[in-house]
């Protein structure tokens, strides 16, 4: 039996400012990263978030990053170790605290944005954030991009960590993802896209944009719930589980 | 045998900018207050403040406050109930995880600046605290100031509540203190202080700034660490309440 | 011949977030209120509206106000006169330098929510915007809301002031808005609604939500542009308008 | 006769937060470097700097920096062209208010911490701030270190562009400054110092730490007003200027 948790990042509205289609996509999905007020989210989203992952039987991680309001955490700021690790027990814990109020525990913590494209390579950055997740919540899970450092980083430290894929992306040959500016970047074929993430999930394989096959584990499927269209794409891929005998389910 | 806790705010610093004498301050208390980041404060400097207070064997609390760094929390801001509730959770939460880093928990919650100043009669705001405190960790202690409604609020709810004392304020005849562009607000003569918050701790009295006696409970004294005068005051007080036969301890 | 003036607020995206249809109304406008950062909008934003009012021929104005992003300028500060004064001059000289840098000057100032309805019956809130606006340029035009103090104190410290009416908003009797919680504060009949903007525009007179006439100044309309409903009456306005006789432009 | 300008980076306290010592320094120096909000200052800050600028007869100058005040302007931030340029019209424009309203006009820009930093080598990052001063206020004059390409760029576009040099750091041989941690990096002989500064001044040259010589200019000398001891150095810098000939006056 072949199973894959699908997670989707929400909670980035702030203030009167709504972002993303939370409501929707919350009912497709089990797992949610939620913005934790540095990059996106503030205490009333959080508070929202986290109900409505409850309510639908979602499992609740964290998506800290920079504390870049204004470019939504997607520029690179050059910190030390220790500010990337205190960052990152500041928010995980404010999360947490919404979680607690539920009666939930935080699952997972995925990094966002900037921060997020660190951890492919730079392993005192993805150092850093596993040393604060050690220090306050060893269970928690890391939710790292397949073949980025953060994964590596994160079980030598004891941590769990799992391998997230994207259905819409193409790899680089490294497993990276093919930058958006570079030409075959997305996958925009729906079918081609549900092709390439049922076989990373049943054998463990995708093909590169240079034509090389590669070994990728694919533990989270990261789906995306802004507008119609991709919510009509997140029950094609629901459905086209189904039909495979992938199990959809988080690690709670 | 009487006793009484030491408390004083702390962790008021922010990235390049200093406030407060924490280094010396924490050496004097049993209890810090320690922003949260909205008010004052930030991840590196909680960082810093709770590990002092581990290291002086102080327990650590929230001081949560008004998202104003500009105004430091020290201006009215009109929220509504989900939103004070909310903020405190996330700053309450945020706190924790560096408790949590440290292996310590939390003992207490004491409200910050404006928003500490509307708890002394506003019955909404003082219940949104408190219900945040009773959904993320009913364990929390609120401190409140001395004849503040929050001290009901909080019992009302089950919660264990601290009454705080100032030795340099002077009170109304409703317990509330005397607003600082009155005449006679601070009590400037540190032997007068000094009698006062002995009486108070003893035996539960003030005499207020009209001369009425008054019923007190001194369960946290507050103190100040901004410049040597202060750290000489906190040490006089100190001598005279082992002299008094009050032992100085928190509640932890 | 009669003359109006059409305002829109403009420029409140933020970073990653959009609001409004500034794309779209201000093809229909002739004053723009640009917010300036502190409760909404951004250098980026602030940028490209300005451009945008440019290429439609629109004169731009500051919308100033309270230094919260998180609360979008909705929720009451407890500011100083000092604080007030000088988070205008910010705002409006941040604004200007992005007018200069398209060879057009600043119109007007139009504070924005809570600070804005507070400009109603505060007079020395009121005072503090119209000495920022004179000690930076006395040429700027202050827009208050028909009815408020800050019309007044505008015109006592010399600087020209236009009256702001609303198209769908009912009066009280001391031309205050109908707050919307209470029944009758929206005029959703679009017809009536117009009828009454084109009464209060060449009459002066407007009947209040208790039956009451009252004399009102309608300098310049107030209009939305978010989502296609709110441009269709707006475009229907400006037809009514032009079968009546009454000019739209604004005061450049 | 030989000149030099004197500047200080000045009202760089926020809210409650004190820095530097602004009161002392002022006396001083011929410019002010003004923080404009977003690295560091406020509206009130940015208040008191201007009116103290003009009281003892300093120029005024934008000292603009990263929207990152946690991180003091000091950290990195990879920004786009059209970024940098519009966070520099939003700060320039901003200041240029109190200035204004004090019946001064802006001076000079001299840009902070880390973005001053990327002006030593990053040609993208100069022109954006350039192309910012030419639309706004092409007369401003820029700041720049001794030897960034920042000065080469500004007088490309026809601005004026002054070289900033410093009493206490050691030169490179591409006349960058010697990174703080390096051995050798600071002059702490204040008559070394001293000398250097005439020589940079009268001769146009100084010995880089390997002992080069090298051409600089030298039209305004950077001091620091934090503590007596700087101040006690500014004033015999001042002493020994009036020995050498050299008069200290601005550029305006």
């Amino acid at each position: 039996m072949y199973q894959v948790d699908l997670n989707s990042d929400m909670g980035e509205s702030f203030g009167a400012y709504r972002l993303g289609g939370d409501e929707e996509i919350i009912k497709y999905v089990t797992s949610a990263n939620v913005a934790c007020g540095f990059h996106a989210g503030d205490p009333m989203v959080m508070a929202r978030t986290v109900k409505a992952a409850k309510a639908h039987g979602a499992a609740v991680g964290a998506h800290p990053g920079y504390p870049d309001l204004l470019g939504f955490g997607r520029r690179k700021m050059v910190l030390t170790f220790e500010e990337v690790k205190n960052y990152m027990k500041y928010q995980i814990g404010a999360l947490s605290a919404f979680a607690t109020a539920e009666g939930m525990r935080l699952q997972h913590v995925a990094p966002h944005g900037a921060l997020g494209n660190l951890c492919q390579e730079d392993r005192e950055v993805s150092r850093a954030i596993c040393e604060a997740v050690c220090e306050i919540d060893p269970k928690l899970i890391i939710f790292y991009c397949a073949g980025a450092v953060l994964g590596d980083e994160a079980k030598k430290m004891g941590l769990t960590a799992k391998s997230e894929i994207f259905a819409d992306r193409a790899y680089m040959d490294d497993l990276s993802l093919v930058p958006r500016k570079m030409e075959g970047s997305m996958i925009t074929d729906e079918n081609i896209a549900i092709e390439r993430c049922i076989r990373m999930i049943k054998e463990g394989r995708v093909t590169s944009i240079n034509g090389k096959e590669l070994d990728i584990a694919g533990d989270t499927l990261c789906v995306h719930g802004d507008g119609p269209k991709a919510l009509a794409f997140v029950q094609r891929i629901r459905e086209a589980f189904a039909d495979e005998g992938i199990e959809i389910r988080n690690f709670s």
